[in-house]
């Protein structure tokens, strides 16, 4: 009976089905230059207790509108549920595209629904922008420290970073010079409260860098995911407001609202649009009917006038506390960024400190934060970390940046 | 006065802000291989009233559980909203890839949630598979016809489709010969009620697969979203119940519960999961944390279980009506498919006829489908046609059916 049993549970060819040979997998060689996933392993350890994470780019929990969002649901599958579940449109919801439109002319540029594209996130649309417009072995343009999801995003389209200097004042259009930009045809940038720097983009500037970009003949991809998030004045008007013929815009709804909803959106020429959605088309069809839906109807109940300055308030005190933190414990030999809005503070440490190193220091002491290498496409500066400081209480900040202090103090120790 | 506002409406060097130059726009290479956006007209169509839509692919609204999903929403927000709406890992949350892995080992393939990747839809798990596995100038194998959204979101990634023979028992085993197979890493399929045709791959064809595929060593992918739209019984074992160590399988939950979720998942080796996923989180970093928990809420309550055979029992009496229909009027020339799942039927006119020429004639009297030669990746049939017999109401899916055949027996008229 066992021989029987045994044999039964065999194949016809004799393999036993329940081992698995390990199959040899061809990966395409695209996939050789994506970097590794620092973010992926960041929420991974968001899972773990105990640290004190100012890693991860978590926007503060307490800011999620858990009960309106909740309605909102509830009254988009009540009123009309099975279109709400349906197949739709792959630029959009309709109505959502015209809200963002009218919210997009409000803050200075006419702009249609057809001008509108919804995006599973301002990540997917990164996706789409790189699918769209990097050739292989091509020049493109980004901050230096740029955003690393982008670098990831774009990486799979094989271009050649080419990274522009930043101050305090955020990118530095006299160093896009027409030999930098050669063969070029996209500048990425974060202008507001960059993600790793929290930084800026002046007002100056963003006049400078306008007439740069007509004069080399470069689209700009405006990545926005923080402007709303300001704690004491709204930042200069968006690149959009001045270029508007070749900048591709992207925002997103997971800081204004809540990331967990995935949902994000681009602006544009009708031209750069309609060529997105036919790759977004290929990607995945459509955006959430019932997520973009639900959003649409909190917007329009005017939702974001009594939502967005609780938010911002949350993360001004947060901001506060950290930069107190950073005043009251850092020897001097330590700089930082001081935002005027969003969720990140760049630190420089002195010139011969190693952030990697600092880092397997900190998190023996249970405090966890981005060195900044991870954010550099090329030319890494070592010296530079990124904090978070969205999601962790202000004692824990205060402690985290502390022991920080305490870590630098002692020197570099290997 | 006038001369003044005029003035003050220009920016500083000199343009009116209102008039928006058109700017060149340089799409990469790879954006011109993607094919025309047949499914995105149609779902532009769709938007029409008053036609008999057999084109679009449509489940049927009637099929969605709109009021388990309304209480599923309500209760995984007002259980944790915070974490339901904050981000979440790029392979999915813990949970649902746990009850996707159960679900495949009750199926008959033993398996892990580390084996299992959530996305946002099929068709994105289609353009991650593309992503990872598809190298420029390189030979992909697909059916012959073959899922037109498959043929959308691999040519981004530039191969050579090579189509293998299909008959009613669906793709051919002895047509996949090594020199066919030579230099290709991968055979995209549909063993169930596949999209176009409505055929299903037979058990001895599947068995004969699985050892080609070894023979050969090539990874199988095979794409499953209409699997459990069956109507009397099951389709045989998948194609990972025979070669788990070689299949990527690609599921959804638009068709068992509803497409504006946006939520499919892919099962597969574990080195095959964690590249995808890696590229996954250069996508779009993860699908909705909100979404996948609404689901494994209704999931663990054991819904699909009542779910299911209401689904299946809408789904069987469409399919019942629009083959009578076929049966009552078409002339004895044409032929079609007799599904056994799933939503489509597929139509051979005569050798002479056009079937987009049909579909001209067709849309004037308010019939519309889809013309075969969208759905092969190369030598495509022009006298056939898929019908989408899901959301029409049986009544006009007779008068539908009666007026091909009418222009059918009128012959071809250019």
């Amino acid at each position: 009976m066992t021989g029987d049993t045994a044999r039964m549970s065999r194949l016809p060819d004799g393999r036993d089905p329940s081992v698995q040979p390990a199959v040899r997998l061809r990966p395409a060689t695209r996939t050789a230059s994506v970097p590794s996933s620092a973010i992926r392993d960041l929420l991974r350890v968001a899972q773990r207790p105990g640290l004190i994470l100012m890693s991860g780019g978590l926007p503060a929990p307490s800011s999620f509108p858990v009960d309106a969002l909740r309605d909102a649901f509830a009254a988009v599958l009540d009123a009309d549920g099975p279109a709400a579940l349906q197949y739709s449109m792959t630029e959009g919801e309709p109505g959502l595209r015209s809200w963002v439109a009218a919210h997009e002319a409000a803050r200075g540029t006419p702009t249609s629904a057809d001008e509108v594209l919804i995006t599973a996130s301002s990540q997917q649309a990164l996706d789409l922008v790189g699918k769209a417009f990097v050739e292989p072995g091509e020049p493109l343009l980004v901050e230096s420290p740029t955003y690393l999801g982008a670098i990831q995003a774009f990486s799979v389209y094989g271009p050649e970073f080419r990274a522009i200097p930043t101050d305090p004042d955020g990118l530095d259009p006299e160093a896009l010079t027409a030999s930098t930009a050669q063969n070029a045809r996209l500048m990425y940038l974060m202008p507001n409260f960059q993600n790793p720097t929290g930084r800026t983009l002046s007002a100056p500037r963003r006049e400078a860098l306008s007439r740069v970009l007509r004069r080399l003949d470069l689209w700009a991809v405006e990545d926005d995911p923080y402007g709303d998030l300001w704690y004491d004045e709204p930042p200069p008007p968006s690149l959009r407001t001045l270029a508007a013929e070749r900048t591709i815009r992207i925002c997103s709804f997971s800081k204004v609202l809540a990331p967990g909803l995935r949902l994000g959106y681009v602006v544009g020429p009708r031209p750069a649009i309609d060529l997105l959605a036919r790759l977004k088309q290929a990607t995945d069809l459509h955006t959430s009917t019932l997520a973009q839906r639900a959003v649409l109807h909190l917007l329009e109940s005017g939702f974001l006038d009594q939502h967005l300055p609780r938010v911002r308030d949350i993360y001004a005190r947060q901001c506060a506390a950290i930069l107190g933190a950073l005043e009251a414990s850092m020897p001097s030999t330590v700089r930082w960024s001081r935002p005027a809005g969003g969720m990140f503070v760049w630190v420089e440490l002195p010139e011969r400190m190693d952030a990697g190193r600092l880092l397997v220091r900190a998190l023996e002491r249970n405090v966890a934060f981005v060195p900044g290498n991870a954010f550099y496409a090329s030319s890494p500066r070592s010296n530079t970390l990124r904090l978070a400081f969205a999601t962790v209480p202000p004692d824990k900040l205060r402690v985290g940046v502390a022991t920080l202090a305490d870590l630098v103090r002692s020197g570099p120790q290997d």
